[in-house]
């Protein structure tokens, strides 16, 4: 995902609108809950769902992330990389097989 | 992001801990937000931030993002440039510009 | 909810500590959304659940939202009742029964 | 906050509704967590802010934590008085005083 095509299509229509003054990183990380928020509400009454509602909000969310990736000068694939390798450690295979189970109470 | 290294991996680490059973798309909504609430956890009382725990949290969200969009045969990237044209309609250059206003106010 | 033990003694709490100086109107909402994830992740994987975590997350956003309600002088039961009587107005008995669609889908 | 004027007020608009059959334990903490996402909205790119809206998804978020509360036979009041015993022995007056730090860090 290193300055790939979606990053660079959202930091184009920013620049073109002036809103870089309000993407502060608070501000981005308070948009990316929001957003969640709005994609949750797809699931607000059960598991059924609208695939092209679930689709736009999981657009949001994510266009918000590679904003406040970027604005770090954070690699989006780099950065999900590295957390799994923390993952890996954190639920070793034989004792987090097929358990949903926190790593503090493997 | 179309079947990048990222998800690879994601997905790798997943099957060999047989989570897949757990990622219904209900459940990795919810995680989406979990996620993006430990992100906001980040800003609680203010605009100053750790760098290395906002890139920890946000590769959380992404990692969930990824698995959701994977799960919904979705290509990140694509799903984000479909919205973009959107919000590109939304918010036309001569009104939006220098401002945070809601669509639907503008 | 007037000013009840509840909101005293939150501010007691609050005050001893000198808290209040980090309680903006945004810090507040913001950590309402961040025990609401905590609260969330008690169901993250499922619909089964552990009571007293439950009873402690929702204490925690429960407790944030009326610091917000204190801060703005509002009171938590008076805009609760306001606000149902928006509701009422919005879903009508006989096209809302039994049904979770949103109001401006009935 | 026992059974309050509140609480009455919106069993008996969800029961008229029917609603009750949505509100599993799981659905109220996702809507307590997409409420939040609304206040929160109400400060996406700053800390200024239209009190009303506040007031009015503030009446959400606590509607549905007094719903989930009396789902779970809890007493609103009550729990947020126990949470507190806990937090100040998490956060003794002497080494919180004037500080936002975390409990583990303090």
């Amino acid at each position: 995902m290193s300055e790939n095509a979606a990053t660079a299509a959202i930091k184009e229509l920013v620049a073109e609108r002036e809103w870089g003054q309000f993407h502060l990183e608070e501000n981005l990380a308070k948009s990316i809950s929001i957003e969640a928020g709005e994609l949750l509400q797809c699931f607000q009454w059960g598991s059924a769902f609208d695939r092209d509602r679930v689709r736009d909000e999981l657009a949001d969310v994510l266009t918000y992330c590679l904003l406040l990736a970027d604005k770090l000068a954070l690699d989006p694939e780099t950065i999900v990389l590295q957390k799994l390798s923390v993952t890996r450690e954190k639920y070793p295979v034989d004792k987090a097989r097929g358990r949903s189970t926190k790593y503090d109470a493997l």
